[in-house]
């Protein structure tokens, strides 16, 4: 295990995604900033705004050391309560513009951590997600089938959990709803050996990239009205119900005095609230309920 | 103590803010709900939208009865854990569209409950807080006059303790802002006797409807800019982020399982994130920021 040999790593991968975004979208403006921690470590952060196609997005490193473990990343881990460690990740969220081509967020994580008995304890963590705001079949399918063979290559039994962890973790309780159509969730993850498990996640950021990229190109100019603009935005209000009430990796963030800004990139660019709102019967928008934010076995679909 | 008769108290300030804000925006439209809930109790959800004035908002009472006081209500009472209890409660949200006039917020609320041998516990809660996007100083030091008036009339000691509390609960720690500019916070309160404590949480939304009509009528006309109109979206995301991130109204609500269209009817109609943004130098903008979104003695400036 070698911590620094990860952070080049995850810097290649941070690097790589952004070459990716410019490849698609030319115009987007990127804003770049370096931040250090008072308490150690630091992070490279670099949000995306106003692309032809992006609308915003964020592509972040970050490298942080710690005194105390947060709470947060401890739920699975009591025996690290008080142990110094560093947490290391990337993480992406693309909102695009055309509501026909989905948000799509992924991360990578690295944790290491001494235990009560001076011994290094290390895992990783990541996954990726798909929220569709008028899916399309074929794409979901697609990105669920890049998934299994990303899985497949390491372990076949692999992706069925990862799916079902994902659905798990991406869920509102209060809405009855995922915020998607899924993907693939992992934590406290040592697939054989360290170099295996870095590779997994190297693999991770690349399939992710070339599936959103795939679905991207595929649907940026697909017209689209301003009443799907308008459900867009009012689904986004999910998006960010999920980030501040839910997510692990916001309240890490927070909770570990991390930079602001740098969290909160994953805020849509904008989103409505309208009381009450439900999609007209036979509607797309009703599709989206009724079909989508479920768990669903993408790849054994029941015609 | 007699719960039904502060539900009759309830109800009728209820129906009174009703009246007020119709007087003010005849042309608001009301959407109403009666809802209950599996474990007991229910509620009656108002939702405004499309008014001359107001955007959006709403009136709302519940009352909820559960066999365990949820881990929110919990923090100052641990002794009460496990314990049945019955939660009334009138909340108020108004996001008028001129943003001149300030987003308002009032709460009341009433818990009995159960003690570990069977003796019954009571107290009252609420308060309220203008959030401003362009503030008037004038406007500002009304608001908080009248909250002094309100308290001193019942213990010329407590406005400046509920002022502390009310700065320190709608705090934004992850901002380093206040949400807005106060008012006033109060929780586990009784103040000499039942009758007297119900007495004050009345008074308290009667003074909040008063003083927000007040400020609402006086600039409701007032001119403004689509620069102005996008500056407040932006600002509403903070007050998204501060009733998902930390409001204890919010949480309880989700975790005792109510209505999550009522809970949520306190999210403003929209709101933007902006990567990284800061106000321009000497702009009113900045105004807010340097002079406002922090503590301030608001009736006893230093010129």
């Amino acid at each position: 295990m070698n911590a620094d040999y990860v952070r080049k790593k995850f810097l290649q991968i941070h690097q790589n995604l952004i070459q990716s975004l410019f490849q698609c979208d030319s115009k987007v403006v990127k804003q770049t900033e370096q931040w250090n921690r008072s308490e150690g470590g630091g992070g490279k952060t670099c949000a995306f705004s106003n692309g032809l196609y992006l609308e915003k997005g964020g592509i972040n490193f970050s490298d942080v050391k710690g005194s105390k473990l947060p709470p947060t990343a401890l739920a699975d881990r009591p025996e690290l309560t008080e142990s110094p460690f560093r947490a290391m990740g990337v993480s992406v969220v693309f909102h695009p513009q055309n509501p026909h081509i989905p948000t799509a967020h992924a991360n990578i994580r690295f944790f290491t951590a001494t235990d009560h008995n001076g011994g290094d304890v290390w895992w990783f963590g990541g996954g990726f997600d798909l929220t569709p705001y008028y899916p399309i079949l074929e794409d979901v399918i697609f990105w669920h089938k890049e998934a299994k063979k990303l899985c497949d290559d390491f372990d076949e039994s692999i992706y069925s959990l990862f799916k079902k962890q994902c659905d798990e973790y991406f869920y509102l309780p209060h809405r009855g709803e995922t915020r998607g159509v899924g993907g693939i969730f992992f934590d406290d993850l040592c697939l054989n050996d360290f170099e295996t498990t870095l590779r997994f996640c190297e693999r991770v950021m690349a399939v992710y990239s070339s599936s959103f990229f795939t679905l991207f190109d595929k649907r940026k100019k697909m017209p689209f009205t301003d009443h799907e603009r308008e459900f867009q935005s009012y689904r986004r209000g999910r998006y960010v119900e999920f980030n501040l009430v839910y997510d692990r990796g916001t309240h890490f963030g927070l909770q570990s005095g991390g930079r602001t800004e740098s969290i909160l990139m994953s805020m849509p660019p904008v989103a409505n609230w309208i009381y009450d709102w439900t999609p007209e019967i036979g509607s797309k928008e009703e599709d989206l309920y009724e079909n989508f934010l479920k768990p669903v076995d993408w790849l054994n679909l029941k015609s």
